[in-house]
């Protein structure tokens, strides 16, 4: 037993913990979809007690042993080396939090949850802000243990976005608010409006799950390996790559939210599925960041899922699916003037209060604004009682558009109440990425428009595994990016993608 | 830390295994409803590593210390002390198994539950033969290892039914025999018949699932700690008492079998659901044994579901939910000679070569002809090449029905194949117990029927809750019994029963 080289001894040590993380991925999804009511309780419990194993094994003196001594192995492979990469920053960091930290981080959490809820709920801002201001004091506490050079921001941002820095992120989002603000202004100035009442009508949530099902098919995803199920907010869990189980729910006189939502999700789901089999429960084995992930929901719902050749395809079957769609009735043969309505329908640009129901234009400045405001809470520099105000005038500025109530303002999202902290910036890399990847994979297969059209997404697929998918961690993300695209990550291919379809659909220059 | 009393310190240890082994019910239960096909290898390698954990934590030196000092404690109440006793056995039974042995068994488990698949669907006994011998020889090596007196099947009855004999099944078993034998034959002699024909139609499997919730409410289910399932085989599994999930299958050209399957199902999660809260996740949170559990499923399938008073409150609900059900069209009063009818048809009584499939009047004499046969394999009494002429001969004698095939035969229960060695008994002893508290509930509760006859079965889930559930494991079987019904385990009552049932329906004296 002892004579196994120190490298396979850590593998074997970490894969123990990776197991563990999907078996805390099930007990997380069944309480978001099927879980009675009563269970909530002890199901917190087992959670909190397998977080606790996985970290004890995560941080045990002997994971730091056996990583000081396999770095020492001669002969060791890429993909090895890349997993004593992987291995070492999980074990520093882990190592960095004290567990009383960790255990004040876990109980203020559910309880600042709880206080947001009731907060939004009640339009009830003062309610809050206690906890915000509890919630980045330990941000700030946790910041200075995890230790940072530059920014507090970079050591939390790092958890959600390793290898990405604060002052990368000013100057990527700098670059992309110049060229998105004329753009909303150039649209917000158009006389051009989409017809949206050809979306109207009535559509039974049994049917749009069928129809979403088939989509989801289409598009590569496996349900041998897969699920689609409800829950009150939709998600994408990935047990292993052989058990991806993605979630939506259906508002029946709306046909396409949950279909987007479905789209987005197996985004997701196709990146979930597509990582190298031989990875999984070793430290590469995970998806490379949560903006590499964005991107792969982001292209599928948008690049794919809103271009016209997507609806040239799928506009005939929705409408033989829903003879009640308005509008459309005659939109079989998804050609020509039905087609174009339909499209510019679906990719409407109108600045609005809510992040989550905005468009692919102005979603990213309510990602700034938040970016904006969490660093300067967390450097101690913008009171919390100062929030509201701020959160108005700038939707202002930014958007033209001004929430009446706090609960359509700054209490709108939940990542806050629950400590996630420079994770919302993981979006716009998101967006920026998947176009970059729809750039490159438009150069590398020039007709990928047309299989599109046919209902053909095997070729954008197969792309993506290449590139992305069945990496995992194997790469830093700099080096995936470089590798999938050829460029460094940027701004230029996203402003590129918006203005070439958003320039026609409202008749601007 | 240290100064918490040695008691105190050995509940908490314990928790974590408790919260684990709940953690690995959502694993099965999810595997055998949910779970995509691809996920079965990734998840058997979940539920192999945390049986590991659990193993080992039951069989840390800790415990055994903390076992040790707690037993000299002062001041511990009775439910300390019954803890103590139940951790006490697990933790001597747990150490006396090496871990080869365990793993040997893991192994050999799943290997010959995929050779018994196999050979039944080829009707190949002497295919499944050496996985036979095999799963008796590391039977006996694992009785050996626990340790026994008078007989190697006592040990392994230990693990199923703690505190119950080989002798006395022996005796009991002979008892339940001399009754059942001539009122077998009296009913095959008799010339009545119920008309199965009034059960026919044409049910879809949908009103089938609400009409089996709406019963399974009735019955005293709380569906906010509860849910119902499809699945290949119906089961039930009590992750808490907060989360006690049952499964079914439908078949929509039979009403009845599902439900009595539902009402089977609801008797063991009404035992898990009122197990006392202040117990989970310590030694005596457990349910008993394995014969009290089936004793409240059959008690609720049988003795409630198939009486006449039942049937008189649901037979009116029944046939206007189904309105295709032959001949009973017209049974809304649920009284009368249509009452009589279908009661009778629901208690069909008729020697049959499957187990699962019998009455309750024969099915005893199945698991009586196990009994014999696994005592004598694990003696080396018996030659496993000599079990199909033994059981063909045996089903003729004591049933009057010979098996064409060993798939009907030898080959047609999972148990053996996957290692379950004396767990047969527990489904007689549970239909002895069944009867012995369904006429103890009569005599303190003389309007039962009354009750059932209006659709309240509260005051006898009462009655079980108070004398049964709640206690978890707090007694050895033995005393629980005696405090529920005053007497010791014995098969008068259950013979009592179906004399004072089938008499008069089959006209026999």
């Amino acid at each position: 037993m002892t004579s196994r080289p120190p490298y396979d001894q850590l593998v074997g040590e970490l894969r123990e913990g990776g197991v563990l993380e999907s078996v805390q991925c099930l007990l997380e999804w069944d309480q978001e979809t099927l879980m009675p009511p009563r269970g909530a309780e002890r199901r917190a419990e087992e959670i909190a007690l397998l977080s606790r194993i996985i970290h004890e094994k995560k941080t045990a003196p002997r994971v730091g042993e056996l990583l000081d001594r396999a770095a020492g192995e001669k002969d060791l492979g890429p993909d090895a080396r890349a997993n004593l990469r992987e291995a070492r920053r999980h074990y520093e960091r882990a190592r960095k939090l004290p567990a009383d930290l960790v255990a004040e981080i876990a109980r203020t959490r559910s309880l600042a949850c709880e206080a947001w809820k009731a907060a939004r709920r009640a339009n009830d801002f003062p309610k809050f802000a206690p906890w915000l201001e509890k919630t980045f004091h330990l941000a700030r506490e946790k910041a200075s243990r995890l230790g940072w050079k530059d920014s507090p921001y970079d050591a939390l941002l790092e958890e959600h976005e390793p290898g990405m820095t604060t002052a990368r992120l000013v100057s990527l989002f700098g670059e992309l608010r110049k060229g998105l603000v004329p753009l909303v202004k150039a649209i917000a100035g158009s006389r051009r409006r989409p017809d949206r009442n050809l979306l109207s009508g009535k559509f039974p949530a049994a049917h749009q799950e069928e129809f979403a099902r088939r989509v989801a098919t289409d598009l590569g995803l496996d349900f041998s390996g897969a699920r689609l199920d409800r829950s009150a907010h939709p998600f994408c869990m990935g047990l292993t790559p052989d058990d991806v189980r993605i979630t939506t729910r259906y508002n029946e006189s709306d046909c396409l939210s949950a279909l987007f939502g479905v789209i987005h999700e197996t985004g997701h789901a196709l990146y979930d599925q597509g990582i190298a089999p031989e990875l999984v429960w070793t430290p590469i084995g995970q998806p490379r960041s949560l903006g590499v992930h964005e991107s792969q929901s982001r292209l599928w719902e948008n690049q794919v899922g809103r271009s016209r050749a997507f609806w040239s395809h799928y506009l005939p079957l929705l409408s033989e699916r829903f003879p009640s769609l308005s509008g459309v009735a005659h939109a079989r043969s998804g050609r020509g003037a039905d087609l174009d309505r339909f499209h510019f329908a679906v990719n409407q640009v109108e600045p609005s209060l809510i992040r989550t129901e905005a468009d692919e234009v102005t979603y990213n400045l309510h990602i700034l604004l938040r970016f904006d405001i969490e660093r300067d809470l967390l450097a101690g520099e913008l009171a919390v009682s100062d929030l509201p105000d701020l959160w108005r005038s700038r939707m202002a500025s930014d958007l033209g558009v001004r929430p009446d109530t706090d609960a359509d303002g700054v209490l709108q999202d939940i990542h806050w109440s629950i400590g996630l902290v420079a994770y919302f910036p993981t979006y716009t890399l998101g967006n920026m990425l998947a176009a970059q990847l729809h750039a490159r994979a438009r150069a590398d297969i020039p007709d990928l428009e047309v299989f599109f059209a046919r209902g053909e997404f095997r070729p954008l697929l197969d792309w993506l595994r290449d590139r992305i998918h069945r990496h995992g961690s194997r790469y830093e993300t700099e080096e995936l990016v470089q590798r999938a695209v050829g460029t460094r990550l940027s701004t230029a291919p996203f402003l590129d993608y918006l203005r070439a379809k958003y320039s026609p659909l409202y008749g601007i220059s």
